[in-house]
């Protein structure tokens, strides 16, 4: 019988098995607030910190990532948090509303940092975000970034670049103080969403091999390079398509398909996880941005030739339009003539065309044929030439 | 030079040459309200109605579709329009206004009589849909139209199925009176949205060779059979890529592309128009409504094994559900295993699902690979396993 190692509601730095509520009625055993201490491969056996054993035939590694906490002085200060997993969720609300925050320090500029913003906006919270780098989501490109920085102000967020945090303080006027290059700054809840790291105690245990960006190598099949071990999620390496390399990213979609693909594997029904595109979406405030395939520096880096075109086009046709906005950039590679990348934005549309572009990229199109492309065209959805078909005859000009 | 015969500003049953004012500066020499009555292939000749001749190295037909009326009395009464062009739009939109109309009967339910019904309640108009078959948008399936019958009853319009259309008459207290099998209906104003039909009168002069649809029969770099002659638009054939033969879809988006290419061809830029999927799509009230690629019923008539999934999914991650639907049929080859078309309704959501899917039978993916897609995963805009995952893995148990 395999056991499952997850992180469902696994507090920081322990593992913890998937609550028991949801399996009880399967007939799978399922064991909570267990420390998995090491992996024997060789006898197949996990042994608990309570020094017992399991025996395994099949082990799943699904150990997703851990949040990382800045190691600066007084980073686990009460009302210091990370924004990773349930718990922290629910611990944030709680607090939140116990101590009645008005005043929310946000570190870091990933795209759960931006969800973060809206969500205590919503709260009535005063929230500044502060990053070390220039700009939010550098997976996007800065014409779109300015954009979102932009929506940030007109929401009433603060947005300070460039920041060097030195340390968190109990303050005497406010709970926290957070102690930057750029003076101190009082807070009732300061959250660190600076980037995750994996737990990799257990995989050198088990004598897993590391793919190069750090995460566990998998097969398509989802196996690991130890016979009888498994690995999915954000512990473990994705197949990118457009890259035509194996990368880390750890999204909770495909985290969920490589559970699904291990599961059909284990279960005797042969499946290959056919990889990934990197399409990314979400939401702040009034803005939809989305981004799939390679940045044009990801695309240099791979050896791609990579040239781009960015439109500024409609969500809806001309004649309905009401000052919408939709920025579309494509990017595509000189030498095949092939699509690999997009990023789009605006308050409505941009994740549709996302959608068309991540289907156009699996597919491996070339621009020219995302120029042609037959879409469910009627005014309240786009214009005749979608922006996308407009970006693509954009690029098709400078090839 | 060419000359392009087009319909902008056609007036019903002639053919105009489009607007001077937006060719001015172009150089390109523009007549309108100028009748093509003969052409004359082997001189290169077209024949106007002042009996003038034009000389032609290379010709575009663009003479589109006309909408057709009812052949019942009275059909020409004022007040009594169908819904094809600008100039019907806008002697629509003057007579409304100045007769004050505040009762409509729409004779037709095709998608643009749905979104006339949409308009006319915005403007407060009493309306009424009647149709001679049972349902209406016959390009869904029932479990479709369901929903949208619905969606016009909620949104006060009364729907008739079933009904023979007699004739229309001046009325003795409202300015028309529709007479049919299930009593008379009076009306300030009727419109017919009854289907179109290509003008054919140019091209039986013209020798061109018409497609098994009716439609003018072109090459896909929209040659017709006539050397030198070229179609575009509502009058000639498409190549539908998932039926893998020429379909007569009067569209706007597919007139623009034929038209691009057209253009390109006669330009020197040797180009061809890649197909259609057969993407459509239209809003009324609050649904979006979409299709792509084939029904079951044309797969079966095209020689395919359609089978089919119906899932009633969420626009949203489950989380952040507020009653939102979405309903999604998907239809697939039993044979090949590969998506033969879909459909989906919904508040929101709709369309972006039918872009990725119009995409997918773009590339003639597989169903098993449209199960696991990588789309751009956030709670605002869909679930970890997305609707059309969801719907894919219904098919793939059948299969």
């Amino acid at each position: 019988m395999p056991y499952y190692i997850g992180d469902v509601i696994k507090d920081y730095n322990k593992l913890v098995i998937r609550t028991p509520e949801a399996f009880g009625k399967t007939g799978i055993n399922v064991r909570i607030k267990t420390r998995v201490e090491d992996i024997d491969p060789q006898k197949g056996l996990v042994r608990l910190s309570d020094d017992s054993t399991i025996p395994y035939d099949i082990l799943v590694m699904a150990t997703g990532a851990d949040a990382v906490r800045l190691d600066i002085p007084g980073a686990d200060l009460d009302g210091v948090f990370v924004l990773r997993n349930l718990t922290d969720a629910l611990r944030i609300k709680s607090y939140l509303n116990e101590k009645n925050c008005r005043k929310a320090l946000l570190i870091g500029g990933g795209f759960i940092a931006m969800e973060m913003c809206e969500a205590l906006r919503n709260l009535g919270i005063e929230t500044t975000v502060m990053i070390r780098g220039c700009r939010p989501v550098t997976r996007w490109d800065a014409e779109f970034t300015d954009i979102i920085i932009e929506e940030l102000g007109k929401n009433g967020v603060s947005f300070v670049p460039e920041t060097k945090f030195l340390a968190i303080e109990k303050g005497p006027s406010s709970p926290l103080v957070l102690k930057t290059d750029k003076g101190d700054l009082d807070a009732d809840v300061i959250l660190m969403g600076v980037g995750t790291r994996s737990d990799t105690a257990l995989t050198k245990a088990a004598g897993l091999e590391m793919g190069e960006s750090g995460a566990i190598k998998v097969d398509s099949r989802q196996q690991t390079s130890v016979p009888g071990i498994y690995a999915v999620g954000d512990c473990c390496e994705v197949f990118h398509r457009v890259a035509q390399r194996w990368v880390h990213l750890p999204l909770g979609d495909i985290a969920n398909k490589q559970g699904r693909v291990a599961g059909q594997n284990i279960g005797g029904h042969s499946t290959e996880f056919p990889g990934i595109v990197g399409a990314q979406s979400f939401k702040v405030f009034n803005l939809e941005v989305g981004a799939t395939g390679l940045t044009e520096k990801e695309a240099t880096q791979y050896g791609f030739q990579p040239i781009s075109a960015t439109i500024h086009g409609l969500p809806v046709g001309r004649p309905m339009a009401q000052g919408e906005k939709l920025m579309v950039k494509l990017i595509a590679d000189k030498t095949t003539g092939k699509l690999l990348g997009g990023q789009c934005i605006g308050a409505k549309g941009a994740i549709q065309r996302i959608v068309g572009l991540s289907v156009a990229l699996w597919s491996g199109l070339a621009i020219e044929e995302v120029g042609y492309l037959d879409l469910p065209y009627a005014p309240p959805f786009g214009g005749a030439w979608d922006a996308i078909h407009v970006a693509a005859q954009e690029i098709m000009k400078k090839m």
